[in-house]
Parts: structure tokens; C-alpha cells; sequence
């Protein structure tokens, strides 16, 4: 089963999907051996690791390639956060051609303009007329030559505080123009918004969830109300800035790292996530069959 | 004072130069905040947030793209660890051309052969003949456009356990050829071999240090027997590794992440640390002169 | 005199600029080798070895690859066609950063919105409101580091069907917010129209022309008029495009290359271009002085 | 029938497989239209539109996107030239796994040293021994994920002159290790030595020629004498070469391009190839299917 194969199962079977958040190979892979289902290559957290504002900044390069390295770091299927498509239909039909062609098995437009601004950004939060979207996930469903490859449509309609009504009308409509799913974005301080539009919503299109500013129920609360994907997107960058702050100042303030050596991985731990006893391993069998002669 | 010109000042000052190990543009900005003077783009942590191995399994593309972000990323000068040179003296060449023209302010190549193997790795490690290497240091300097970009020429004698004689012996063939400064490797558990090496180093080419196996010593300390410059080479990827693990554990276990809230940085630090107010002050600035008709 | 200040040297001398559109690092040289002063890194063409429409089709990220490939390849300053910029102000921001950082010695910038469409095709042109691109150039302006660096900001009214008094307004408002030179597109099938901007134009900013759909001038005559840069955009690679198809047909159709020998180039002349035996010649010296200990 | 499958059927079918070298997009699509079977992404042309030597200068990174470009380019598969496999038999591992997630349907790799030289420049020409390079056949073959993804071995033995044995006990070595066909190589003035090796062929493994230097057979000849591919490598960068020469004179001797319209393909005829008539007709269509209401 291949990773397209994987995530559509997924999404279509009983159980809520557990995605994590991650911002390069190395928290994509941890997120495997934690027991994620699935990773999301977060615009927020790849932004941040270039640190530059999650804002349209980077480009879709920059994006597919910070997918592509995840992808190649973990046996889990991805899932790309590709903001608003990249610009118009054509630049979604760019998109869904590149990301399928690297083997990324699912990816998010929003139905914000290009440039778009994060969504926990207390600004202008503007969205493209519902059928300037519609095109873009028609083009998009078109031109995906895997019939597994995932489109999940996301509404940015309670962000912009456009009310239940316009996230439920541009839901419905996301879904009659071919989204595998709808992800329903909210930044209220609990998840009482997100769970009014699960109530309402009549289709039966998975809904996707993303509780970062709403942290009080736990994904088995979520599955229970009906939510079939849950993403947790930053948790991990966010700890890292953390971590990261505090070792480096701890260096200047202790002049040396001896104090640090428990409290950080080892160099070991760093090669064998890495995989290097695995790399030593296998050229020395390569050349004891090829000088053997047991070749196939 | 541009970044070149920053980081020769530094080298040929008389204060020990405090250089912080980044894997990316995030950890690199968190490494200028802590007071560091430069960043180290070390080999092995781009390969393991690349989740590969570090044994020029990535490429100079890679490793110069990664290198390009720090310096985005901080207005620190930053030092690139460019392995042995990605290949001969023709590869050398390119990788100046390419490095400094990015604005990079100085590159390390070391004298083992190509495709290399990380140091702390304990297989084979093979070094090149020092004519070879001469030839690297001396095509190097001869490319660089601008004065003031630095080489670092890196032996892994004692890495190789080729003793003291031939580590001197390297390091005066390369501080002859041009090699603007000289890190001496060491995995010994603590810095007595270092120590070794600097007492009888008898060039007014600086010598610089990695003190990731014995960390026995404060940077005081080596700026007190005559090193020049000091590299924490890794510690914050392995501070980060060790976050992330336990935050993605936590998350699977407490099947939220309401227990995480007050142990990792907020939304609002990372939107800060990626300035986007700066972002919205800047728009609104424009905006309002260029309609007030106050141009330049 | 780095490339820079030979851009802004000329743009400013008394000599028409005449600048040859590039589609790679090999045509750029051979613009070089053919007598031209500048490079223009062409979208059309750029997007065309792509084989893509020129339609924001490619990130910005292909377009500054390709611009630096052209910008290694030859001892000319690069004039990079940025479109309409990369989206709002702030990518307008980003690519100034990452475009001079990268040593290209000029942009230019058009008028339209973004995602553009190509000039010549007769589709809807719309233009962005003057002031949205009069904040884009004071950006841009405002973020160079180096005095040197180029903004050309071309308006796209004739394009559009908007008349020469909106040309010229625009125009106006262009210079007087910090735009280094004025490009006045037109596709016009002779050169009347855009003499008669430049008849009316009466600021310093000097005027850039573009002569592939009106070809009936020469750049004497377009000097004589008082036009500053004329850009000879795409003949290279139609050119390229005619050649390629005549050669692989005429394999198909003799079922060898025999015929073909004497009207191509040579693989010798391809190995020159190289510069191939430079680089021998440069491994041997540098041999020959390391092993005869004659370093600098 | 994708990419991988339509090679494997082709390698194994009873006609010669005629290859065209590629150096970019629109090269590969020419090629196509032309009637050709697959693509060579040529490490020749692809150094040379770099301006570079072919001589492992580029990266496998510039390499790879290089292919990337010609794939989506066109609708043939794309043999890549992998000169020596970027390095070791790591590197190797990792070249076939980043080029079949790409969707490149095969690679060549040769016998010689990393960097290597490009085979028409008369100097020291040097292979790896016989274990090195079946080491890194079978761990290709081991790696590649689709069982038709192709590997042709390339020996450069009659290049290095080491004579028609040698040739012949390595082509046996990489075909008893896996290699998919093998590429002799040669630069003799005439197909004689080819011919030679063909003859004494005694096994299945399909033959590969490159008639460079020696174009005096046709295509149906090598078919004839047994070849089962007939690389054309590099006559499409040598005609460009060669019109762009021509062009860029000519616009500076007669100061214009009037005389230069009948000889060079037309703006429409680069639109079309870019495929920007259906790019206009399907926006049409998808807005008014979507505003018509007919969904799937």
C-alpha cells in the first residue's frame, strides 16, 4: 500500500486521524516513532523555520521541497498546507501537478486571497468569491492523476468572522465541486464554533479539525463528535523555539555545555536517527555479495 | 561593516570568538538573541533535519541553500561547514564562487576524502594526501573576490589517529597555502590533545575549537591557552530532538495538548520571532506616505 | 567595478544600453561574446525552456535560479524580469532581498496584477491601482542595500488599452517614487506609439524600450529619440527554438547525424564555451606551485 | 501505461529505441513532436546551458531538477545521464531514490572516478575498480521501488582505452549484477570498435550506443547490428548553439531584427508551444461549468 493508498484509507475508515505538525525531516520522523498517523507540512512552522512571516512569503518551491524532505524522512503519508493555492486556478493546477508528481499524498487550499496572512493574525482577513474556489478545487480534482491523492478544502469563513451560515453554504459547496474533505479553521478560545458547524454539517465529506487555539478536548472528544481528522500543526516547532532559547542561553551564562550533556540527546541518539549504523551495515554486505559472487 | 568584513574583524581580534551551531533560520536568530558573534551551518545538523545521514549524502546545493537561510535569518556572519569540499579542487572552486557570492562570510573544508563519513562515526576515516588539500586551500583563496571572506582549513588528524606530528605537520602545509584559520578536530573525552596541539602551534594563523566531546573546558578557558574561536556545534539540534520527542509523546498520551500550553513557546512568540508586526507596521507605513504624497 | 556600479554606469551614460534576452547561462554568455552591454533574464523565455506560460507559472524562486545561472555565466550585469513583482508589497520586499543579495544588478517591475499573463496575448490586461505599485517601488527602494542596485518599473497602460495619458501619469508617479528607469511596453506593430511617449516624456528617468512586435527601428534611431535601454528580448531563443526543431527532425528523417556535422557547432566548440581547458590548465599550475612550494 | 512501464516495454521490444538529448523543457517537447521514443537528459548540455564543465560540477540537485523539468515537459520518459553515480554507493542509493520519487523512468551510470571528466577531453580518463561500480548496480537495483525503472551501466573502457577485454568482462559484471542495459561507450571516429563489442555480446542485456563522433550508420544499421537504444546526445544544444551565435551577431551588425522575423520562430509559435491557448480555454470552461452548476 502506497502513501496515497494509506492516507485515503485513512480518511475514509472509522477511527480519527492523528496528524502531526512538523517542520522538516527530523520532527516529521519523530512524529512517526510518537505514533502520528499522518504528517502536516505546516506553512506556519516551515515559514518559521526560515523565519519569515507565514504570509505568502516563501514560495511554492520553498513549500514542496520542505514536503518533499518530510516525506522522504518518514513512512507517513503528508499532508501540505498550501495556503491559498499559490495564486489563481492556474497556479493550483501547478501545484496539485508538482506536490502529486513528488509523491505528496494530500494537500490544503484555503479560500483566502493570495498573498494570504496567518490566520491567528488579527488582521484583514479577506476570501476569494465561493466560485474563484470552486474553479480552483474543480482544476485541482481534474488534474490529480492518482484517484487517491486528497484535496482537503479549507474554510477560513468563522476567521474572518463571516459567521456559520457562510462556512456551512461554503462548505457545501466545496464539497459538491469534489473536496475529499473540509477542514473548518477557527481561532476561538474553545471549541464550541468548530463543534456548531460539525453539528450542522449534513454531508458526508470528513470534517478536519485544528485545535490550536482550542486545546480543551482531546482527539477522542473530537472523534466523538463527529470530526474525523485532527491536526495538531505547531505543538512541536513550538517546543523546539523553546528548547532551543534555553540551551543557548544557558551556554553563554555557563560558558561551556557540561551542565547540558543530560539534558539534551546524545550525538548517538542524533546518528542512529539518521540512520548511520544502518548505512555502515549495508555497504559492508554489498561488498561481501558482490566479492562473494550471491549476487541475484 | 558588512558580514565579511564582521567576521574577519572578529578572527583577528583579541576577544575568543563564540560560535553557535544552527540547523536552520529559526535556530540561527535564536543563537544572534543569545549573544553568540557568528553561526555555525554544521554539516551535521542540515543532514539531520534532512534526516540523513552526514556523510555528503546532501548536496552542495543543500548545504548552501540551508546556509543561505541562516544568513537571511540573523545578522550574524555565517561560518559554513562545507565537509571536504564536495569533491576535488574543481568542486572547491565552485563551492567559493557560489558561497561567497550568496554572501556567506566564511566556509570550513576539511582533509578527508570525498564522500566523507562524520567524525564521531568510528569506521574508516581517510584522509587526503596534503598536496591535495594544498591545492584546495590555495584554488580557494585565489577565487575569493572578496578580501575579507574567511577559510577555515579543518585537519582530522587526530580524528584519523595519525597523532601530533602529522596534525602540526597538516596544519602548517595549510596555514602556508592560505588557510586563514585552523580548527583542530578531537573526539577525545576531554581537551588535553587540543591542548596539546595549540601549546605547540608556533603560526599567527588562529586556531579554532569544537568542544562537542569534551565540554571540560568554559570558552574562557580556551581563549585563556590560545584559541581563537569556539564552536557549539550541535547543542541546539539536540535540545530540539529531545523537545520535540517529548511534546509529540505527551500529545499521544494525553490525547491533547491542553497540558503543553505553559511548557512551549505561544503562537504570539512565534509570530513575533517571525515579525510580522514589523510586517503590518511596514504596509501601513508605506500605504499612508505614499498617499500623503511624502516621497523621497 | 562590479556589476552594480556597471549597470547604474551605464543606465546613466550617454550611450544607448542595449540589453539581449537570455533564457540560460550558455545564451547570456554568448550575448556577452556578441557585443551586448547587459542581460536580460527573460520571463517569457525563462517560463518557454520551462515549457510553461508566461503566467506566474514558475515561483519566483525558478526565476532568481535561472537569473543567477546567467549572472555566473557571464561578466555582464543581469536585468532580471520580476513580472509584477511576486505577489503584494511584501513579496515585492523579498525579492529585492533575495535578488541583490544574489548579486543581480537590476529588476524590473510591471504594473499588472498578479498572477500576470504574458503582454502579447490578447487577453484581459489589468492593471493594479497606481498606488499599490507606487508602494511596491518605495519598498523596494527603501530595502536595497547597495545605492547601485536597479529598479526599472514598467507600465503596462499601452498594453491595456488605457492611452497615453494614463502611460504618462503612471509613468510620473513611478519616477517620482524612486523608480530608476521607465519601460514603456507597447505592442504595436511600429514604433509610433512608443515615440510618442517618449516625445512627451519630460523627466530625467530614463525610458527603456522593448522593440519584438515593432522591429522597424534600429537602436540608433531609438538613441536618436532619446530612448536610454533597448531590449532585444526573445530573438535568442526563437532562434534556439527553429534550430532545435529543424535538427531533431532532419535525425528522424536521414536516420543519422551525418549531414548534420558541418551546420551545427562542434562538440569542441561546446567543450570552449565550458571553458574546459581553462580549467586544466588550472589544475596543472596549481599542481605544479604547491608541489614546487611557490605559494603566494 | 506510465513513464517507467512505456521505457521497460520499449527496452524490451524488437526496435531500436531512438533517444534524443535534452538540455531543458522545450528542448525535450521538440524532441517529442519530432517523433523521438525517450529523452537523454544530457549531462553535457545540461553543464553547458550552467556554462559549466561537464565534469561533476553541478550538483545531483541541479542534475535532478534539470530532469524534473524535461519530465514535466513533455509526455516521453526521461533516461537521466547520473555520471558516476554523484559519489559513492550511498550516493548512489540516494540518486535512485530521489529520481524515481521524481518519476524519472530510468538513469546511466558510468564506470569512472568521481568527478569525472567529460569523455571527449583527452585527458586521464580513470575507471573504478570492477566491485566499486557492481557494488553500486545491485544497491540500485535493490533500492528502486518500481520494478520497471531502468538502469543502464556505462562503461567507459574503450574511453580509457583499455581495450576491448576489459570492456567486455565489466559489461559482464554489471549484467550479472542487475544493470537493465549496457552503454558502450566510444570515441572513435568510426563505429567500428562499437560494432566490435556488440558482436561478442553473448548475453541479453540490451546494448546502448552513443554515435557522437561516430555518426556513419544509421539508426536502422545499429538496429541491424544488433543495438537495442541509439542515443542522439548533444546535436540539439549544438544547433541552438550555433543559431544563437548567428542571431545575437546579426542584431548587433544590423542594429535591428528586422531581417531577422522569417528566420526565427514567432511569439505565437513560443505561446503555443507553452500551451497558452488551452491554458486560456480551460479557465473558460472550469468558470463556466462551476457557474452553470454541472459539478461531477
Amino acid at each position: 500500500m502506497n502513501k496515497f493508498q494509506k492516507l485515503r484509507k485513512m480518511i475514509n475508515g472509522d477511527k480519527i486521524v492523528k496528524v502531526i505538525g512538523a517542520h522538516d525531516g527530523l520532527s516529521a520522523k519523530i512524529g512517526e516513532e510518537a505514533g502520528f498517523d499522518a504528517v502536516w507540512a505546516s506553512g506556519l512552522c516551515i515559514s518559521a523555520v526560515n523565519r519569515v512571516p507565514d504570509a505568502s512569503i516563501l514560495t511554492m518551491t520553498d513549500y514542496l521541497n520542505a514536503a518533499i524532505v518530510m516525506d522522504e524522512s518518514c513512512n507517513l503519508p503528508i499532508i501540505a498546507d498550501c495556503d491559498s493555492g499559490f495564486g489563481n486556478v492556474h497556479n493550483a493546477i501547478r501545484m496539485v501537478k508538482k506536490y502529486e508528481a513528488a509523491g505528496i499524498a494530500g494537500v490544503c487550499i484555503e479560500d483566502k486571497v493570495y498573498p494570504k496572512m496567518n490566520s491567528f493574525v488579527n488582521n484583514n482577513q479577506k476570501l476569494i468569491p465561493i466560485d474563484d474556489f470552486c474553479v480552483k478545487i474543480k482544476a485541482i480534482k481534474e488534474n490529480q492523476l492518482n484517484p487517491e491523492f486528497v484535496l482537503i478544502a479549507r474554510t477560513e469563513s468563522l476567521i474572518a468572522k463571516l459567521g456559520q451560515d457562510e462556512a456551512y453554504k461554503r462548505a457545501k459547496a466545496y464539497s459538491k465541486h469534489g473536496a475529499d474533505a473540509i477542514l473548518i479553521h477557527s481561532k476561538s478560545p474553545n471549541s464550541q464554533e468548530v463543534e456548531e458547524f460539525i453539528n450542522r454539517w449534513d454531508e458526508e465529506t470528513p470534517i478536519v479539525v485544528v485545535p490550536t487555539m482550542y486545546p480543551d478536548k482531546t482527539y477522542e472528544e473530537f472523534e466523538r463528535i463527529g470530526a474525523k481528522v485532527v491536526i495538531y500543526a505547531n505543538h512541536g516547532l513550538r517546543a523546539s523555539m523553546k528548547a532551543i532559547t534555553q540551551t543557548y542561553n544557558s551556554i553563554i551564562s555557563n560558558k561551556s555545555t557540561l551542565h547540558l550533556e543530560n539534558k539534551i540527546c546524545t550525538v548517538k541518539d542524533v546518528l542512529e536517527i539518521q540512520e548511520v549504523p544502518e548505512m555502515i551495515d549495508l555497504e559492508k554486505r554489498l561488498y561481501s555479495e558482490v566479492r562473494g559472487g550471491d549476487e541475484k
